[in-house]
């Protein structure tokens, strides 16, 4: 035991200089790229710091410009993960609050912020130099991988602030009108274990350990406090920059054009405080279904029926009887009953932030378990996303093909600034 | 729908591209990597290929040394998949054979051998220019996505050969010695649903939907001839090329440095025919085993407890006792029934080619349903999988933290020529 300490104890890994020198993780990798451009270091002990940082950056080539563009800011106006370009993998996970003071809820965000802020950053959590007769703080599994553009984006449900009639933490009068359950569609399929839950956390990167283990981690540090409720991963590939194509193989997500930047932004998706709450103005409403999509069924339906589906040219995405994606929209060309038409005939605008699934085979029927889980932000699920919802409901005609088989909504509070933690606005004057 | 077939007939997108021009995707990525490095193309009808084909490449910066190197050649003397360096993403299947008849099988194979063809090299598979009134051959969730080295290896299992005492074939005479069914081992938690398989497809790539998308079009054109027996996706984060870690922290396949490359794949991975039947010269077995993997206990261990269990510091990855991951093992030094002494102890070599699996909670358990999806490549089932199986069994610590829930076995032929098709030595003289 003392040997092997002695001997840990002259590793130049990257924790011992970390300590020695003072850099942290996030200042090595910003040094490596610079590196990575030809800048030349010549502060003193740093000699050997290069190649042990390109460890850390197992995703851009040398020279790539992105590098080290892989961290988006914790802390900020409105929280990361909403408007951020989206990454090609999330880890969604909801939780049951089961700690019953106000005091021990904001201790628990308090811990949850400086978490997300440290792992965002591509740092470990908890104590760097464990005690080797504890548990380690960090679980391990994304030691050497780079920040990836974690995003961990928070939210709160409508049992937060009731539950079962029951006040538990004093602010149900602070829950939002905008907040409220979407009410029962006939054709929702929902299963109870994976719907709904007190607090939600969406982890998203360009790498599906790193999003895990934010996740892991976090729940990690609040045992006692929550239990998970249930957890969904999720990918994404999206061809430079193109919309991304869903597992029906049709581009998902054009009409985020309106919403994904700007004045689209402050329009349709960050919350004012103009009628709504002051504590989320610049926060965001989420709305999640998991779409259970049948695969097997699509793929026996010939392409001029898939494209009157979508109302969509399946290979171009532009709308049918136009030529591009981008083209713009008439209603009465477009299949009655198909997606598109219905979408847009409501008007209605959202930020759509879905990814797709892949578990293998459902063992009760052989097929692929394979869809879509859906989120989607917006200024209000009352107002926005229900009547959406309701029309496409209704009459789309990919309704044939799918199942929604969860549903949540949470009221996401704005960003969060250095000292501060998340949804502290929430109990102002409390 | 004729007026929306004339428009189609003018969109400049880059099935017409294909078609006018002759150029086949890959060779319009190769002219895409080409022109990144600066060469002028200067071919008549060109001038809009490079911003189109851009979109075929979406993971890789202009001028980084990887394009179009993203292809792995689906031709060769072995399989690519075995040694070929290990990709992000695997999506796995394993199907149970329902034709009846030789010939059936060898058109599965021959079918099955020109659609891995196209799509490993980035190219749909069928009709390019499918009928509207007919299902697309092509599902389509992979159009623009790069090929992202995506490999393809098919693999026998031992039911192939022989099922319930029957030849179905006629090829039960060829089975190898060296491929039979690993016995119930004393730990064993087996899930038949989720073990063996008459054929397996192992699909690698960086792109988890290119990976998905290969097993999803394969299965869909053997309809008729095959069912899905299971699937399983996985994941993996390589550092630079470092040895990527589990979801223990720790990392995992150090050892592979003895039979990855050269000298050690001829001594330990590849089949040869001096012993084995020469239909299987330049194959190579396959063993897969899911290992459930209890996070939730492993992450209250100490981290003394782990580096024991394991029999190697959990940072670095070095033998206790030592500096350096590959530094030589003194396994006297290390505690009796870690992990690394077993494995060495039986002085057994294989090349392991895991992945790491995530599927939200266990319903049952409200645990993580996390673990490895373990898979190694050997000359023989009988000589180095189930002897050094056997070892671990019987008392390594890490038994204690996972459970073997699936087991599997394979002959996975020689590589194909072109013209060939997998497996066609097996048939040689039947």
């Amino acid at each position: 035991m003392s040997k092997h300490h002695e001997k840990r104890g002259h590793h130049e890994d990257m924790e011992e200089l970390e300590k020695s020198s003072g850099i942290s993780r996030r200042e090595m990798l910003k040094m490596s790229a610079a590196a990575g451009t030809g800048l030349a270091i010549g502060m003193s002990g740093m000699g050997a710091l290069v190649s042990l940082t390109d460890v850390y950056d197992h995703s851009k080539a040398a020279g790539d410009h992105k590098v080290p563009a892989d961290i988006v800011p914790f802390y900020g106006r409105n929280q990361a993960g909403i408007a951020t370009a989206q990454q090609q993998y999330i880890c969604f996970a909801a939780f049951d609050v089961t700690a019953s003071k106000r005091s021990d809820l904001k201790a628990l965000l308090k811990t949850w912020t400086k978490y997300s802020a440290d792992m965002t950053k591509g740092e470990t959590v908890g104590e760097k130099h464990p005690n080797v007769y504890m548990p380690p703080d960090d679980t391990g599994e994304a030691f050497g991988l780079s920040p990836s553009n974690l995003t961990i984006t928070f939210g709160f449900g409508p049992t937060l602030f009731k539950k079962d009639g029951v006040d538990r933490f004093g602010i149900a009068v602070k829950q939002p009108d905008e907040l409220v359950p979407i009410p029962h569609m006939p054709r929702d399929e929902l299963q109870k274990e994976i719907s709904g839950g007190d607090i939600c956390i969406q982890a998203c990167s360009d790498d599906p350990i790193v999003a895990m283990h934010a996740v892991r981690n976090l729940m990690r540090v609040a045992t006692g406090s929550v239990i998970m409720r249930y957890m969904q991963e999720g990918f994404l590939s999206s061809p430079n920059g193109e919309t991304p194509r869903n597992l029906f193989g049709f581009k998902d997500g054009t009409a985020n054009k309106d919403t994904q930047a700007g004045v689209g932004l402050n329009k349709y998706v960050w919350a004012s405080d103009s009628g709504g709450p002051s504590w989320m103005k610049g926060g965001s409403y989420m709305a999640v279904r998991k779409i259970r999509m049948f695969t097997e069924v699509w793929d026996r339906t010939s392409l001029k029926e898939q494209e009157a589906t979508f109302g969509r040219e399946k290979k171009s995405g532009a709308p049918l009887g136009k030529a591009h994606e981008f083209d713009s929209i008439s209603l009465n060309k477009l299949p009655a009953h198909s997606h598109t038409r219905l979408a847009h005939s409501t008007g209605i605008k959202i930020l759509r932030r879905a990814y797709s699934y892949s578990s293998g085979l459902d063992p009760r029927t052989g097929y692929f378990d394979t869809g879509l889980f859906f989120i989607s932000f917006q200024q209000s699920i009352k107002m926005q996303f229900i009547p959406m919802l309701k029309k496409l409901q209704q009459s789309d005609k990919l309704n044939e093909y799918t199942s929604h088989i969860s549903s949540a909504v949470f009221a996401c509070p704005p960003g969060i600034k250095k000292g501060g933690y998340i949804g502290q606005q929430l109990f102002h004057s409390l």
